[in-house]
């Protein structure tokens, strides 16, 4: 049972953050071997990444080689998998995305996913997602493609839009935090004697959980752990803590420790609903009315959750840089441990290595009744040798199916607009976003200085501006 | 090609509007005679419509025998066609519906179909139809059943939950509306020449349209007249007149009189999604964010149409019970003249008197291909012998099929909740409304008062109360 | 209301049948005019067909000029509508599809559908298809195709496998043919008196049916006329004259003199499905299996329905070469009489000359429930300005749904196996029509023999023979 | 991680066959623990297994109670699990089913599923289900209820059509059977010295397989094991051991000691459609047109596989009767043993004990695309805590869907027939089943003779002879 030889282009390859937890992952890894090729606009950063992923894989069992290439062609010629996770621009047009609306009184938590952030971003991710599924279809049809960037659901549909036949997926770790959540709710509800023994024992995957929905507005309907319905202590829970909510103290996994929430959102989103909303507190916020979680900054406050501000981006990337420095001097070494993500698992699953059901992101061939098909969706799905099966999810609340379908209808439109190159056509999808209840005189104003500070990224803004 | 003996049952018969517009309609009608039974809780109503409907028929060559039973067996036993149109509780109750959300600065302009008012109409509605839907279970399991009553995705709704072999179907003339809009557009792009020919001959129903959305909130995605696409004409038309509209100057059809709009939400919904909205004004300004055209009375005011105040609908009412005064007295008399309605038209066609298509509402059977199966959704169909086949509309606009579909969720938890009886499961349908744009625990102020304000037409009021 | 200076393009331009029957349908239009652009491989064919064209235009009010084009691209450049009626191969491979299986016990009726010989004809027909489809991609993409060429669905659905956002559509006559009877059935049903009144008004379009299934495999599940279900008189009429059946006397539309049949079969298929199997005996025997209507030549005369031997095609032949002679001479005419198809009515409909509901072959995008989704479906559409909306037919009896099934399950291999040029493919199809029921070996003799003697006009022959 | 106390309901409890499995297998469960309640119309039957079952428990650490009770009600009220397993008549008609059709040359292998003889089991089958299905509405709605009786998906569906909330679905063998024979390809496939070791390792779960299809007719499209796609071991295992076949040696398993085959019509169906079928070759060949492998005893020998005779079943009785008795006297015992089947452990995961993924049969939501929605297809789920979630199972060779299809439509159709009570409806079923390739009036007189002959078992007969 072991894989010898495997190809991996990983796109973005200079990342510090994602580039780096794979390198980790595939440390730890004794069965599979083979070689990553990593390709990044910013060719240092990939060279840089490349060290450091030879300098990790010496120092364990693991066979990885590393080597950074010049052209998506070079990565991605003979690849079985391609991992893409890419920043479409820089903190500067995140910095627009983010903070500009604040202006006229939006206000996000992240602005990566959804509203007017996210949008933007879209705008520029997906031209450049437009070239990485020509060049797949050109030089790697076959590979199974993974996707981490955001806005997710977006980026995959610009896959499926682009190379219809693509075996591309959407992965995302937030339902994993919600698990972990509702082991807190398990362990608090079985009494102390029990949880001293369960606590050594029951790991996040032991939260069994039915996943429905979009990625960062996903849902849980259903949640068992050792065969006892975990709805009922939820619940009760959710009622016991909803002031305080539940502090996250944050482990090992570097992505969430300055993320923070109280999961009063979630808890609020479960009182009236009756399902798990199923991800951080500051992604489920932008995807509801204004009113109800990011009216202003106090509103925010109350309850209990972070914006990511740029700011902190720009010091975080700082201190990756610093750290790069330090790795490549060799004066810091990254450690081989697992990082709780689950690509390798995946990969190995897809080489035929073990079966596994997890939550991912694909076009809806039917696992989503009430959704359009072929929307983007985040359901559970069954990784096997070469084929990933999405599992049927059943149906969400009326009123969420609902509030899910407008984002969709938004996201199908905004990866139109993009690919089409037709900013007017954005713009109706940019007005449909809850956040965006500002009169519309402000919304257009918005748009247009969102759109002309980040046009260095939009490569159809010129032809835009001729053609209105 | 000649009917004879039809019964039908008339739920709402003491109706001062629509059972009167069915009147003339059949006092027209030369190939088609029968009975209609007359049912209203208000009972001397009924029997005052049983004989304006009699005294109508002896001055015209028509055949239609009125009576008013008392109760819904003696209705509905034998019938084939089921007419309901009913006014779910009193202009006590609409004055809630409609004005109490005001002093949250939630503006509606109707307020019978969406918004808080048109949820409050709803939970007083669906118990009603329920018994309907039972009743026609129990006598009449083969009939034809039109609704007219809003909010009218809600009624069909209910009428299929209760009885899914239910053979009925919602009417609204409201896209005949957007075809008379249409049909001027029309006639001001020949040239003047060609107009004073066409303008003799050209009938609504000679604009041809595809229909698609749910009642109210519905789009024509295509529109055409004697092989000419309007669409261009109306692009140019709307950017011509954007800014003053279109000032409708009323016909014979009584209800439009005075629900005059010039529309500008079209105008404005039509350069954004490049769909034409195919409802007056004051309901397509009901489905969108408050923002956009219902922020306050001043932008309702900018926009160009009027809210139908219960002051309004008061003093109609004085009107039409005068009125009915009158015709009693025989000092007035009812004008056998064809309305413009299509109910006259559709029992004939389902009779087998002449196949028709027209707009109308259904339970989603594949007609809209992106929105949930059997969501109440509006559509053409084919209207023939004891048949209504729906007619395939294609796609909306991405984004637009989003805000439809939200208000489908919406639509679907609060028939839910109001056959449960489930007043939480109620607020939780209300909350997601883009009306009711306002902080949580006011939403919740508002939802708690005009439940209490209407309790009287809410059967599971005190139940509720028990079991919160 | 007249469209003038509309490009057709005629692909089979020389065809002695239908593309003379579309002559004579112009020549009796007035309200359009055009060009007509004959592309045949026969080139002098559609020489000929210009000159007889261009002289029956002469003659009447119509303004149609046809010319004999050279090439795929002349005749495609610029066209609005598309005909495509084409001969694949000769009638010695017609011979092939016919009589070869006679050989092994297999009788056919017409064998250009389905069963041994519509298969093969597929396998030379599919190839044709994909290069006229793609040449409508590059010089016609946005024109409306009509196509009349055997076997229906599969040429079709090629047209859509190879151009997935071609507009075309498949146009029959069978069920008008069984209209026709029931037209006869109603004026039977009526009583002389009324008889002698209806049977001088009374059209076939005037018998309203509801359309399901597959070309020539069509049911009708509702039928009226005049607001009469027909279904209790046919019923009636299926009883009486069960063992006779019905005597088709023919008329003037030429395809139709020496096919005839007594509907017998469709009598039998009505009793024991309980809908009304809506093609001619010939086709429909074809689909079922042998034992049925087909086991041998008593068994067919049993059921009194004809074969269209290729003699009698070779005699029709020259007759027509003979006729067309006579045309061309001068020694005889083409009368500009109206031909009962609707192909003018069609492109008419879809200039916005006059909406109107007829069956069609589509691919299926929900009109029917139970069939897979892009099957290419015969059900009524709504014929409108530059649009075709299918009509939701509903469900066809459970069995039928699975015999249909099974042809497209069928006709789906087919086309796959013949757009990848896969003989094995091919006979793994072949191996399931319910006519082969013969030996597996015997099958296995038959489709290679007929494979080699059709094989001039199998592209992918050699290629096959090489990689078995 | 165990559930005490669980309440299992067993109909057709006097089983000698189903239910000893059950009971052995429950015997070597040590983490749930219960009473199942033993209900058959043989009540002494019942009350004999309650002896037996109960001495087995004493015998291990298991806690199983078991108790003969005299009604439906008795064993479903309060019941979390109904287990349905009964045979639907005697041997008689058994006798019938399979021998009967024989006199016109139509021969079966099993005659419990399909063909003539399926079809009779099922008239007489689905009254009773029926009976069954509202009981359990009545007594224990929420319960489980896994059925193992044949025809499979007709009781299956019988259960949905008259209760459409119940949580049932259907059992079966056979896919483990063929993964058994992938496992010896697999084996065979790696060399003798890998062989060595694997043969201790592999289990028949470790073959991973896509399922879908109908039961009995079932349907692998991709295979693995340990990373190897077994899919070229498996073409070149069939096309070496075409002729000879695999000799299936048998192991413990009760029901399969008898009923061997070669797996050649399995091999020849690879060939022909590139998927494999997945059960044994009885079943298979009953669901082909006759010609493939039942056209004779001859062919049926030639494709070496047995045929189930009555003969055999009779004394299968007879010895299990006898073993029965000696199990009572004590002078056998039932050895607590594994069975292979994977009941109890369905039972565990849906209570929350250990989620997996099996095949399974439940009514079409989406798992099959090219199905009818609501059909009983059998396709791989997920079962976990009190939920069976269906895996999307891609598509089928088309001409296989085709086949299937055909025996969906006769299945629907013959679940409305017997529930409606109407032979005429059943008998239109019957002519559309491939086996019955026979003419026309011998398919009536068969039919009229089955029906006379097993008219005891028939609750509607009487009815249908007087309304014919």
């Amino acid at each position: 049972m072991a894989s010898t030889g495997v190809k991996i282009a990983y796109i973005g390859g200079g990342s510090r953050g994602w580039a780096r937890t794979l390198m980790c992952d595939l440390a730890m890894e004794k069965d599979v071997s083979g070689i990553v090729r990593l390709y990044d606009i910013d060719v240092s950063a990939a060279v840089e990444n490349e060290k450091i992923g030879n300098a990790l894989n010496k120092k364990t069992d693991s066979k990885w080689h590393y080597i950074a290439v010049p052209s998506l062609k070079d990565a991605l010629s003979g690849a079985q998998f391609v991992i893409i996770s890419i920043l479409p621009g820089t903190f500067d047009e995140m910095e627009v995305d983010f903070h500009l609306p604040e202006k006229y009184g939006i206000y996000q938590s992240v602005g990566d996913t959804t509203g007017p952030g996210g949008l933007m971003r879209a705008l520029r991710t997906v031209p450049m997602y437009r070239d990485i599924a020509l060049a797949i279809r050109q030089y790697c049809p076959e590979a199974w493609v993974i996707s981490y960037t955001n806005p997710m659901s977006i980026c995959v549909k610009t896959l499926y839009s682009v190379f219809p036949q693509i075996k591309a997926f959407g992965c995302c770790h937030e339902v994993f935090g919600t698990q972990e959540v509702l082991k807190t709710v398990y362990l608090d509800s079985v009494g102390p004697e029990q949880k001293s023994v369960l606590e050594k024992t029951v790991k996040r995957q032991d939260i069994k959980v039915n996943v429905s929905g979009i990625n960062h507005f996903t849902w849980i309907t259903s949640a068992s752990c050792n065969g006892t319905d975990l709805f009922p202590a939820y619940d009760k829970y959710v009622r016991d803590n909803y002031e305080t909510g539940i502090e996250y103290t944050g482990n090992g996994n570097w992505l969430n420790n300055s993320f923070s929430c109280c999961h009063r959102v979630a808890f609020d989103l479960f009182l009236k609903n009756g399902a798990i909303a199923a991800a951080g507190d500051r992604h489920l916020a932008e995807f509801c009315p204004p009113e109800w979680y990011l009216k202003d900054p106090e509103t925010i406050k109350k309850w209990k959750f972070s914006q990511t501000s740029v700011d902190w981006r720009r010091q975080d990337l700082k201190n990756r840089l610093e750290k790069t420095k330090r790795l490549l001097e060799g004066t810091e070494e990254l450690k081989p441990e697992a990082s709780g993500e689950e690509g390798v698992k995946q990969i190995k699953a897809l080489l035929g290595l073990g079966d596994f059901i997890t939550n991912v992101n694909l076009p809806n061939a039917g696992q989503v009744q009430d959704l359009p098909m072929s929307a983007i969706v985040e359901t559970n799905a069954l990784f096997t040798k070469d084929a990933i099966h999405p599992v049927l999810s059943g149906l969400l609340p009326a009123q969420v199916n609902g509030l899910v379908s407008l984002h969709i209808g938004k996201q199908e439109a905004t990866v139109r607009a993009a690919l089409d190159g037709n900013l007017e056509a954005a713009f109706a999808a940019f007005l449909c976003d809850p956040l965006v209840a500002v009169p519309a005189e402000n919304a257009r104003k918005l748009f247009d200085e969102m759109v002309y500070k980040t046009r260095k990224y939009i490569p159809y803004y010129n032809a835009c501006l001729k053609n209105p």
